[in-house]
């Protein structure tokens, strides 16, 4: 049961928020659709798109800041932003830091109590995936993923665990090595414990790392964007680690470097719209 | 004296925040800027477009939501964004509600006591316009101004006031006409005194019923654009009241009705194309 909590015209197609009783959290979470014109005949189903949002963000931030409605609109493809986590789980210290707990999900099944009780976002995202091909005109062998920072790993991650359930993924300024870096070792410990190779299941590039021969069939491989100006590029993100994952692996990865753009919304807006065709162009050839 | 507050790249281009100290104000005030790749040869003056913001908005809520950035680098067009009243007057119930004092300056020079001291948005935004010719480079025969709302108000109002200033117009469901609308009379009797006859010259209806055989000279005339799913709509907003106005004075005006479309963000970012492109159009035909 879908509940829809607002709606908005834009370009040609609606902006919805909904709120839904989530099982494998809970608890209620909102999530936001773009549902463009082309898709308003349900009768023929539509290419979809996750986006996988960032540390302190919401099911809204994408669909405010990005700027993808237009290409969306343009290519026929449903847009879909979950929550980050979940909200008003009441476990103590949950808001006491941006990058743990409310905000900071992490894509992962917590198993570390108070934690594993609410927190397993992994799951969720494939409920979500699941209740809205219900839910929505959905093409369930269209479906694409993608997002930026915790969410790009959350993308990564979860496209090459689910290579039959999303067929093209991408991402903006990842955390490409979470196992190796601050925000993912207080994250993985805090979730998962303090045993790392619980860990590697939710580690893009260690995955991609046992994959070794067995790249994943995405057919314009994987495409990465980066800032170069990126605060958080030197100690959070390693791209250049899953890069070289990816290059064992016979995995095909774009990994774009771009001089002078940072880590926020200004650099997403700027490149969505390649990140967008790229979606549309893999879902459309169908492998 | 501007102080530059952060910057990060965009589309080619560069988006910046600036304080400065505002005379007309009296305090220091925020603006932001976004300058297309082609102004960085600062030798080769470029047009510029500001933009007034509505209720409860910052010098920032366009340049995350409105997804301009895309068509100003382009077109070649600077835009600039100034914040929507004061900050820190500390004028007893200034933040009391959100349709008035702070975020809601209503682009007037206040006559009134307290307000009278700071609130001076008219003013500020000349100022503005007047010192950023100084300081960056903007071909100061080709500025244009836009803006939402209670920014479309003061767009509509700064430019029929000063057409050597601003030589292109358009607005976002604009308060067309504020003498008459709860939300302007609410401003008008507290900025300016319960004297109706002060407050015809920041109405756009009552000055373009004044301009009788004198129809202003942009060469494409006037564009607004207004969602009729807009709650706004019915008593606040009055577009066919300005459109009866421009009708008598010979002034042409091209007023979009636009079915299913409400008064927020995804609105506007779905014709923001069309508005920079009508706006770089004047600008270059320069009459």
């Amino acid at each position: 049961m879908l509940e829809l909590l607002s709606e908005h015209a834009c370009f040609g197609g609606v902006q919805r928020f909904y709120r839904h009783a989530a099982q494998a959290i809970g608890l209620p979470m909102r999530f936001s659709v773009f549902i463009p014109g082309s898709a308003k005949d349900t009768a023929r189903k539509s290419p979809a798109l996750f986006y996988l949002a960032g540390l302190t963000c919401t099911e809204e931030t994408f669909m405010i800041k990005g700027g993808a409605q237009r290409v969306a609109a343009e290519e026929g493809l449903i847009l879909i932003t979950p929550d980050t986590s979940p909200r008003g789980a009441n476990i103590a210290g949950e808001s006491d830091a941006w990058d743990f707990g409310a905000g900071a999900g992490f894509y992962v099944d917590a198993t570390v109590a108070p934690w594993s009780k609410h927190y397993r976002m992994y799951s969720y995202i494939l409920e979500l995936r699941a209740l809205l091909e219900q839910e929505l005109p959905i093409d369930p062998q269209r479906t694409g993923i993608f997002g930026h920072s915790m969410g790009g790993h959350g993308a990564l991650v979860l496209a090459l665990r689910n290579p039959g359930l999303f067929r093209s993924v991408s991402a903006f300024a990842p955390i490409a090595a979470p196992s190796q870096c601050p925000w993912g070792k207080k994250a993985f410990t805090g979730y998962l414990g303090s045993d790392a190779s619980s860990w590697q299941q939710y580690d893009a590039s260690a995955l991609m790392a046992a994959m070794q021969g067995h790249a994943v069939p995405f057919p314009d491989g994987i495409l990465i964007d980066q800032g170069l100006a990126d605060k958080f590029l030197p100690d959070q993100l390693f791209p250049d680690v899953f890069e070289a994952a990816c290059r064992n692996a016979g995995q095909p990865l774009a990994l774009r470097r771009h001089a002078g753009y940072d880590h926020g919304y200004y650099f997403i807006s700027t490149f969505v719209e390649d990140h967008l065709r790229f979606h549309a162009r893999n879902l459309r050839s169908g492998t």
